[in-house]
């Protein structure tokens, strides 16, 4: 639990009061690789703090599964619109590791936020962050190719690349598993290239 | 200045020195149509509020313009990843009505961020709000057809069908004008039908 608090604690101070509670009310859980931790149609009741494991979160579209992110230790995870709204999700979030979690609830979040002041300058700082990383989604998926999407996530989440099977990095970026494979290749000889 | 803060203080109730601080230093700019108020590659050191007007975001690919999003009254415009960490932007914003804006600088939003700690609980609703718009726009580019987005924002921001130019619209849907045109057509014939 110590490491979710320092965690926090990093981007502001936080009260006794916000650390109390914290601790009376976050839990941990384990979630074996395969399993959901949420369901298309199920509301997001719970916010996510990833201690250990890999997840990955992914809508269905005429039978397929579409990637839409992967989320790793340090992680926040929420389905963004059903956890703020409190709303079915078109979201599924399954572990693709065996993960240990901390999570606490929404209403939980909520007398966090009106109870201590400034656990709002937290909140905001973490939402911006994710905020953030959705736009940079956004403008990938608009502007870049599949091979340039690819470098992205190589040079800024390695570990997303070295961590996540292949079906689901190329079902991230809308191309066949071939295609990655021939992307891939690509990258290494021109990488060997640069090495000589 | 009067609906900024009554719009503020609707979020939550802000401080009379966050009311002092941000009557001293917010301004007001009127941008004439077809005006710029962020270029690539300059920095965003501004966020504003729109009391009057529209505006649209957009980038530059392969001497092509994209649109990003359209902006209107209420709304709170920022380059996210400009205006957060202070580096060159990779979008311009650029106002297709006369506007008239509010706005502060960057280091205000923190001063106020770190003297009024209730601020930040009106900066991460705000967030929490743009977020959510990003995160379907995102939903609705990787798993919609141009009519279903078309359909979203007839539904959701009728404001933007009625006064943004359509070739705007098109290249927010990254399709072309005539395209556009028989997706109209289709809904338009659909509606007659239906009040038959």
């Amino acid at each position: 639990m110590e490491e979710v608090l320092a965690y926090l604690n990093s981007i502001y101070p936080i009260s006794e009061e916000a650390i109390n509670y914290i601790m009376e009310n976050l839990k941990e859980i384990e979630i074996p690789k395969k399993e959901f931790i949420l369901k298309e149609g199920r509301i997001c009741y719970n916010i996510y703090f990833v201690k250990k494991g890999l997840l990955r979160c992914y809508y269905i579209k005429d039978d397929k599964e579409i990637s839409a992110w992967f989320m790793k230790e340090t992680d926040i995870i929420f389905s963004v619109e059903s956890f703020l709204n409190q709303v079915p999700s078109r979201e599924n979030i399954q572990a693709i590791e065996d993960c240990t979690l901390y999570f606490i609830e929404y209403a939980e979040l909520q007398y966090l936020y009106h109870q201590c002041a400034e656990f709002n300058f937290v909140g905001r700082v973490l939402t911006e962050k994710y905020y953030q990383l959705s736009e940079e989604r956004l403008y990938s998926l608009r502007m870049q190719k599949a091979a340039e999407r690819y470098n992205f996530i190589m040079n800024h989440f390695p570990q997303i690349i070295l961590r996540v099977p292949s079906k689901y990095i190329a079902s991230y970026l809308g191309i066949t598993e071939e295609t990655l494979s021939r992307i891939r290749a690509f990258k290494m000889n021109g990488l060997t290239k640069n090495c000589k």
